[in-house]
């Protein structure tokens, strides 16, 4: 049998103690399967003194992520700190500069200083490895770089935030507004105090941005991606979708479009009968589109204690086997410069919710807007007047661009009898 | 750059001829990716005159399988002829004995002779992998044995046969035979000429007794799968199915059970709005649960060039990259030998569909036999009466055991009243 595998945690939130408890109560079973035992050996975390519920007595304390990076008796370090920078940033950095192989939780991280740190990786044969910052505990980052390498891959749809996916869920499911189901999530621990990153797309951004550098080949581009959230979203906008059946999710998309690749996040209406629409709560889900293997779906938790850990584990037993390869599939010296698509030609069908003021005139006022940029429709519904004297119009578009929607819609808006705010959600047709 | 990793391709079919296009039409993207070429040297087939579509004149061709294991100029052969023995199993097991690493797609070779050529090749450092023998292009193998590897799993549920799922889908959404709808399938080429493995449940058997042996840590069990097939199942029973809320498909179910792991194939009646029930046609899906990571799906094409021919260069590249591990995640030589649960003992609802004679009385004898064996009814559904005086009863039962409603069953086919073929279908929820 190989000499053990010597790992060091740093953070021991929920993530790291579940990854600590993994590889305890596991121990025999890791070390039959990887022929190896995988032993602890040293954590870091801000207070020694708080009760986390484990027994961390014969395991050393490093004093600060630095002492951790230059511990001689750690061959891998798995980060659970978070964050794009700071401690997680000065850790991974130092570590692999010590010659250790890391594992990290941390999208934030590998989003923004993905490829600098993957130079340094590959530059000494190092892992890398980030199983567990894209969709929890499916093993996406894997299939897409090695189940799938044998395809040239074309589209990556994703529900890659559990909390706007519980809202949204939520939200479909009760009527109840955006705001009362955050503060519901909140509570029950399902959103952070600070939730902007969930709601506001950036998290997704975030995970969207690794997968499709793996995927299409090119550098991390997090700064490149077209983000929206979720807050502008009512609960009259499930019903409409249902209407036309769909349902809502936040999807992150990257694909190949005119000149480079798309990356965007943004509510959209999913067909009802398609397996990304049934995707509910806190679930993730990713659709792979290859040219070989045709659509691939992958689903399951993509947060929480277990998920999370087991995908950090994964990663610690792909270290402990040797399965040393390159950090986003390919070397990193090879990866291209990402080149963005012209978002204003991307082509779709869009959903328009207006508020406008009952008066003669205003529906031909509004229509021939979308004529002038060469918009026609599929249907349009008028709905209720409420107190102020307003009615709901309901537009869906056939197929047409960003930009000529983009341009009509301001025309819209400006008109006396529209009132703010519109709704645009876009349509993905599976 | 590493030198080129030499492949020779056994079998020349649709698989072998979609392998030879991935790895010529995408040389650049593969070489790139595995930072050494991937050079097809050498091919295997018995028809050399045959036109496939292909330009093979610079590949050698080897006058024999036993000639391909020999070649000196291939590292790595790729199995794709077929069957549990014969040139396949002679083929993969000479290449290992001589030292060269085996990719197969061969579902009947693993499930029959795994475990040997698993000592071989682990005896010696070798590959031998096998993703495209279970569910094609869906990478369940890596996912199971590197991806999931944190986790003790509790239970697989997969939809394993592309044939038998479309032949269930198309009898459910035109009520016609299974008989008529099995033709047509052939006629289509989605069911072979002889579609007894398909169609019996055997394919679907060797699939998931690959998947058991990886996820539960035992021997490859094939022999002790229980297995039904989907003759029995006639187009009145997917109306019953939808008025209680289920859809039917033909599961392949290994998990925990009394004493061991249960195996068994079987159609079975899936609640409708789990991602199970709307997996349809010729796409396969995998549900894994996992004690860490909870619930995960993976769905995609179970066959076919693309995709099967995606996952055997799948396990190409990891050769290329030399990823080498255990074949069935734990070393062969630490797989227990495989402990069979006892069925009897399985719980669960039963469906039960019988033709009975309309006298007074036999619905109260049915009853009785049931109570006898402490079955209890969720609900009894009485309809119809055909030409021969005869009407279907249908019962949903609560949860019981295989063995008490066995016996039950036994005793009702046995009364008068009761005609030739009642049929059974086990519900499972999820």
């Amino acid at each position: 049998m190989k000499p053990p595998l010597r790992i060091g945690l740093a953070g021991l939130g929920t993530v790291g103690i579940g990854t600590y408890k993994i590889l305890t109560e596991h121990a025999d079973l890791l070390s039959e399967r990887c022929g190896r035992p995988l032993n602890v050996t040293a954590v870091s975390a801000r207070d020694k003194a708080k009760d986390r519920g484990v027994d961390l007595r014969d395991v050393r304390w490093a004093e600060s992520v630095h002492a951790l990076a230059r511990d001689p008796e750690v061959d891998v370090i798995a980060e659970m700190i978070g964050g794009a920078d700071g401690d997680a940033f000065d850790l991974v950095r130092d570590a692999l500069d010590n010659d250790k192989h890391v594992v990290t939780a941390n999208k934030a991280l590998i989003a923004t200083h993905g490829i600098d740190l993957a130079r340094r990786a590959e530059a000494k044969g190092l892992t890398l490895a980030f199983e567990a910052a894209v969709a929890g505990g499916i093993p996406i980052i894997k299939s897409l770089r090695e189940g799938l390498g044998a395809n040239k891959v074309s589209r990556i749809v994703g529900i890659l935030n559990g909390t706007s996916n519980y809202i949204l869920t939520t939200m479909e499911a009760t009527r109840r507004s955006f705001e009362d189901v955050l503060a519901e999530a909140q509570q029950l621990g399902y959103a952070e105090a600070d939730p902007t990153f969930d709601i506001d797309g950036t998290d997704a951004a975030h995970k969207l941005s690794i997968l499709a550098s793996i995927a299409f080949g090119s550098e991390v581009a997090f700064d490149k991606v077209r983000c929206e959230g979720i807050q502008k979203i009512s609960p009259v906008d499930f019903q409409y979708a249902a209407e036309f059946g769909y349902r809502i999710k936040l999807l992150a998309i990257a694909e190949e479009g005119i000149g480079g690749i798309l990356q965007s996040v943004h509510p959209t209406f999913v067909p009802a009968e398609t397996p990304m629409a049934d995707v509910d709560g806190v679930y993730n889900a990713v659709v792979v589109e290859g040219d070989a293997v045709g659509r691939t779906v992958y689903e399951g938790r993509g947060a929480g204690e277990g998920p999370t850990a087991s995908a950090v584990v994964a990663d610690v037993i792909d270290v402990a086997r040797g399965l040393y390869q390159p950090v986003f599939q390919t070397p990193v010296g090879k990866l291209r410069p990402f080149q963005q698509a012209n978002f204003d030609e991307r082509r779709g069908k869009f959903y328009i919710r207006l508020a406008v003021m009952d008066r003669p005139g205003v529906i031909a006022q509004i229509s021939r807007l979308l004529a002038d940029e060469n918009v026609s429709l599929e249907s349009i519904i008028q709905k209720g007047t409420d107190a102020n004297g307003a009615v709901s119009v309901v537009l869906m578009t056939h197929e047409t661009s960003e930009k000529s929607i983009a341009r009509a819609l301001s025309g819209i808006e400006a008109l006396d009898d529209v009132m703010q705010p519109s709704c645009m959600i876009r349509v993905m047709e599976f």
